[in-house]
C-alpha cells in the first residue's frame, strides 16, 4: 500500500474539516489519498467513540479515502516523543506519500501543535538512510512537500487551493460527523474560541474568506515553510 | 464644529463598507462622527456622481453623522502632496477628533493607499505648532488615536471591534448606495480582486471572518502602529 | 473562591516587577485579583525560602490580592508537563478568571518560557469539558483572555498599560522584596542579561520607555496572540 | 497581439538576468511572453544605447519573445506618475496578459523600486471599468497573478521556478549583452553591492542558492503578495 | 575635505540627540565625521532661525566635527525629489564617507521618513558611473555601510552601540540647544508623540532602555537592512 | 582550560561545515576556541564510527583547536532535557567562553534544533548562582554573546563573517571528512533537502551567495537574537 497524499490529523474530522475539499480534489485526480487519526479523539466533548468511529468509516468512504489508520495517541495528551515520531517515520516510509499535509505547530489547540510537530519531526527522519536501518521497514524516503493546514489559530498561508466546485461535497462529508455537529451540552458554548458551536458554519466562513483572498468562492488555505517548489509557472495561469 | 472621531476614506461608500458598525456605535455611545470623502468617486464603475451624491446623503442621515465633507481630489489620481496635506492638517486642527480611522497605507488600490497616506501626515503635521501658525485655523493639536480599517488587502489586525448588535443596521446603510450595489456593465467580474461584484456578501464574509477571531458574530478589523495606549485593562472585560 | 482576574508567574516577585501597576489598577477598580507563582523561587540568588515567603506575603497585602498561590515546581526546572498543565487547568476551572496574565513563552530564562507555555496549554486546556470530567473539579471554562506580559526578552507589544498613577505604590510593593534588591554575591554582575543588578532601577526604564510609547509617564507593555476584541472603540478616548 | 506573460523591467538585461529561465520555460510551454523595457538603459556604466539596443534585439530572439516594447522614461529617475501609470494600464489592456512579472517594490536601486510600483498600480488600475473608457483603448482587464522578481535585494520568496533545464540556455542569453559583461571602467567595483562585476557569476551563485531550496540544481525565486491561489495541490507533486 | 562618517538629519539638533554618542565615540577614535542637515529647521516650535544656528555652530565644535553643511529644504515639506537625490549623490561622491548614517524610512514625522528615503536614494545613486559623469564632480563612489538611526518611532534595531562612556559630553552637545530645552508654547504637550516635552529626559529613557538591551548604561539604536557585514567576529568580544 | 569561544554542534562536522571559516579566523587572531559535538553522529547515513572520530581529530587540529568534547547524546535522539542543560551548563562554567556559537532552535533537522535550544538554556542557566552551587564547578558565568549558525534552514541573519581569506583552508578542513564527502548508498540523493550530495558543493554555493550580501567572496551568516552589542562604530569599518 503506498499513497500519493497522506493527511495527518490529531482527532478525526479534524482533516476533514480543514482539507476536505482539497483531499477531494486529489482523489478526483486520481491520487491516492491517506487519512492518519493521531488519537481516536476521546475526550472530545461530543459522541461516543463508537459512534466517531462510524462517522469516521463514513467520511472516508465518501471522501474516496485509499487508507485510514490511527496512531492511538492519548487525546488530548499528544506529546512528539522519540518512541512516536520513530514510529510515524517508518509508517511514512512505508505508505511513502509525496506530499504530507499536517496541523501547524503553532496551534492553539495542544493536540495540535503536537501532531504538527510529531508529524515535521518525522517527516524529516524518514529521509534518514540509519534511522530506516535501526528501526526496520522499508529504507529511507522523505515525501517531497510537508504543507501545514489551518486549525484553531489563523496564519498567513502560502497558498489557497480553490474548492469551489467541492465545497457542497465536502459539506456533506462534515456531516457524516452528526454527532458533532449539534451541542451536546449546554456549556459548549465556551469551549471554542471561535463564535458558536457550529462546525459547518464555521467552516463556511473561513472557506469564502480565504476563497476571497485567491478570487475564488471557497478555498482551503496551506502554509509551506520556504518557497514552493514549482515546476513552471504555467501551472498557476 | 468639533468631532470625537473622524473617518477619512477615498470614496464614498468606503467607511460605510468598512467600519459602518463601528461607526453606529460610537454614535450610540453619544460620540460626535464624521466621515471625510477624499474623492467624489467619479470614477467608480457603477453610478452618476448625482446617484452617489444622493446615496451619500441617506447613508450619513442613517449613520448619524454630526458631519460630511470632501477633499475634491481626483478620483484614481488621489496623491499625498504638500498642499493636501497642509489642507487636511487644518481641518484636523478644526474638526479636533480625538480619533481618526483612515485606509490601510498599503492598499492595493492606489486611491486607498494614497489616502491612508495622506491622511498619516497630516494628523502628523496637524500637531505642530509653527505649521498651525503659517497655514491658518486654530493652533496646533493631534489626534489621541490614529487606526487603519481594512480595504481590498487583509492584514493582521490590531483589534476587532465587536459589531455583532450593529450589523443588520450596517447592511440598512450600505443599501442606501444602491448604484453600487448591482453589477452594471458585464466586464464587473474582473474589477475587484475578491471574488464576485456582491458587496454585501463580500462585506458579511469579511466581518464573520473577523467576528470569529474574537469569539463574537460579526467584527470589524482595525490596525494600530505601535501599542495601542489602553488606561486600564478592565476595560477589555 | 473565584477571580477577576489570575497573573502566573515562575518566581515570587516576577508578578509584582512585570504587571504589579496593572494590578493595582484592576484592584482599585474593584475587580478580584489572585497571582499563582509557579515555584517558590528556591534557586533564586539572593535570600532564603523563609524571607522570600514573608516578602511575597507583604507584597501579596500591598497589592490587595483575593488569592495567592503556588504550584510548588522546582524552579530552575520548571516544565510543561501533561500532570502540571492538567493540574492548573484545574485550578483555572475553579478560580474562573475572566483575564489571565502569564509569561512570554519566547523569554530567555527558561522558567518564564515554561511557565508560560505551561499557562498557555492550561488555558485552553480549561475549556474543555470531557477533560474537566475526567480531571474533576467544575465544569468547563476557559478565561476570556489570555495575555503575555514581559520579562527578560523585550517584544513588540499589542497594547501598553498607562500605569503612571500606580507607580508610587508599585515600587513600595517591589521594596517588599528586600533581599531581592540589594546584591548579596560579588559576581551578580553576570546574572543578569540587563545591566545592573538594580531591579528598581531597570523597572523603571522600562516602564518610562513603554509609557512614552502611548505618551504617559509609566507603562507596562502586554502582548496578546491575534487581534485584541473589544467592545467599543469609545474604550480607548 | 495579445500575450500570456508580461515581463516589466527598469533596464534592458534586467529581465534576462532575473527570469531568463523561467521565460525561456514559458515559451517551451507554448506560452506568449513579452518583455516591457522601462528606459533604454542609457545610464548604465557600460555600453553605447546602438550596442544595448542590438544586444537587446538578440537576446529577445533567442528568448523567442512574442513583444518586446519600451516606455521610454529617463534612466536613473523612473517615477510612478499618474501619466507613466496610465499609459502602462492602457498597454496592459492592450497586451492582456493573464501573468505579470515586475521587479520588487523595496529593491534597493530606485529605478528597480519606481519600476516595480509602477507595475503594480497600473495592474489595479488596468481593471477599473471607468478608467478604461476615460484613457481609450480596450475595456478594463486586470492580469490573473502579478508576481515580483529578485534584484539587488534578496527577500524570502513565496515560491521558487525550478530552471535547471533552462539554465544553459539562459547564459546563452546573458551572454548576448556583450557590453555588460565585461567590466569597461577601472572604477566598477564600487557599483555593485554584491560582490565583483561579474553578472554571469553572481547569477549563477543566486540561481544554486534558490534551486537549493527547492532541491533543484538552479531555481528562479519570486514573490506573491498574499496567498498564490491554486487550482489543485497535484500541480505541486 | 574627504569624511569617514556623514550623518544626515532632517533638523538641526536631530543628530545630536539620536547619535551624538556614535559621534563622539568615532571622533574620538580619531574619525573625521560629517553632519549634514537637510533643513535649516525654521518650522521647529521653539527658537528663531539665527539662535538655532548659533545653537548649532556650539554643538558641532563640541562634537568635534570636521564638517557641518545644510541642504536647506524646506522643513516640513522635504520631498525625496531627483533633484534633491542627484544633488545629494554628488555632495556623497565629493565626501566620500565611507559610513553614512540617516534617519528611518518608516519614522513617523514626514520630514524624517523623506530625509531618509533621500539619503538612502542618493547613496545608490552615488555608486553608479555614468550618473555621476552627468552630474559633474567626483567618479562614482558608493559608502560601504548605510545605518539607520531611530527618530520618533521605535523599531528592533540590528545593533546598540555602547555609549555609556560618551552619555555626560553628549548631554552637555544636547544642553547647546537651550532655545529646544524649555517648552515655549502651553500647547506644546501635544506635539510629542512621546511623553513631555523634555528632550533630554526622552533621550535618557531610550539610552538606557538600548542601553540595557546589550548590558550597558547607555546605548543608541541602529538599523542595517540586510546582514551586517563583519571582517571578524572577534570585534564582538 | 578555558576558551574564548566555543562551537556546539550536533554531529562532527557541522561546526566545520557550517563556521569553519569563523573559526579559522578567530584562532589565527589568537583566540583559544573549542567545539563540542553533542553526538558522535553514529546515526549518520555514511562511515562508522571509527572513520568519523579519526576524521574529526584531522579536522580539530588543522582547525587549530584548543579543546574539542562530546556531550555523547544518541544520535537522532538529541533532547534538551533538564539533566543535559545543567550538565552543558556547568561544561560552559569551566570552560568560560565569551562567545558560544550554536545551530538554530528552529532548523528542520530535530537534532540540530534541539541543540541549538540545549545550548540556548545551558547558555541561560550557567549565569544563574544559585544553580553553579548546586550542580557544582565554578561560580556562575555566563558568555557576553549566543550566536546561532545555519544548518537545514536559512534564516536572515544578523550579520555574516567575511572568510574569503580563510575559504581554501576550510575546504581542506571539510575534506579531512573523506567518509561524508562521497555518497555510500544509492538512495542518499533523497536524504537531504537540499541539492544533492555533494557537502563541498552545497557549502560553496552558500558561503558565495552570503558572501554577496555583504560584498565578500565568501561569508558564514550568524543570527543573534535581539540588537547586537557594539563597542564602537568604527569596527564596522
Amino acid at each position: 500500500m503506498t499513497l500519493d497524499a497522506l493527511v495527518i490529523a490529531a482527532h478525526p474530522d479534524d482533516a476533514e474539516i480543514c482539507v476536505g475539499g482539497t483531499i477531494l480534489k486529489l482523489v478526483d485526480a486520481g491520487k491516492r489519498v491517506g487519512v492518519l487519526d493521531v488519537t481516536r479523539g476521546e475526550m472530545g466533548t461530543r459522541g461516543s467513540r463508537a459512534e466517531r468511529d462510524a462517522e469516521t468509516s463514513a467520511a472516508s468512504e465518501r471522501l474516496g479515502l485509499a487508507w485510514r489508520g490511527n496512531l492511538e495517541l492519548p487525546d488530548s495528551r499528544v506529546a512528539a516523543t522519540h518512541a512516536a515520531r520513530e514510529n510515524l517515520a517508518r509508517l511514512l516510509r512505508e505508505l511513502a506519500p509525496a506530499l504530507v499535509l499536517a496541523q501547524h505547530v503553532e496551534d492553539l489547540h495542544p493536540d495540535h501543535a503536537a501532531s504538527g510537530q510529531l508529524a515535521r519531526e518525522a517527516w524529516y527522519l524518514s529521509g534518514l538512510a540509519r534511522v530506516a536501518e535501526r528501526d526496520g521497514g522499508p529504507p529511507a524516503r522523505r515525501a517531497r512537500l510537508l504543507l501545514h493546514y489551518m486549525g484553531h489559530v489563523p496564519f498567513e498561508p502560502t497558498l489557497v487551493v480553490d474548492v469551489s466546485a467541492e465545497w457542497p461535497r465536502k459539506v456533506e462529508v462534515i456531516r457524516c460527523y452528526a454527532s458533532q455537529l449539534a451541542p451536546a451540552h449546554a456549556e459548549d458554548a465556551g469551549q471554542h474560541l471561535l463564535f458558536g458551536a457550529d462546525i459547518l458554519a464555521r467552516a463556511e466562513t473561513r472557506a469564502r474568506y480565504f476563497g476571497e483572498r485567491i478570487g475564488a468562492r471557497h478555498g482551503e488555505p496551506l502554509l509551506h515553510r520556504g518557497p514552493l517548489p514549482l515546476r513552471d509557472l504555467a501551472l498557476l495561469l
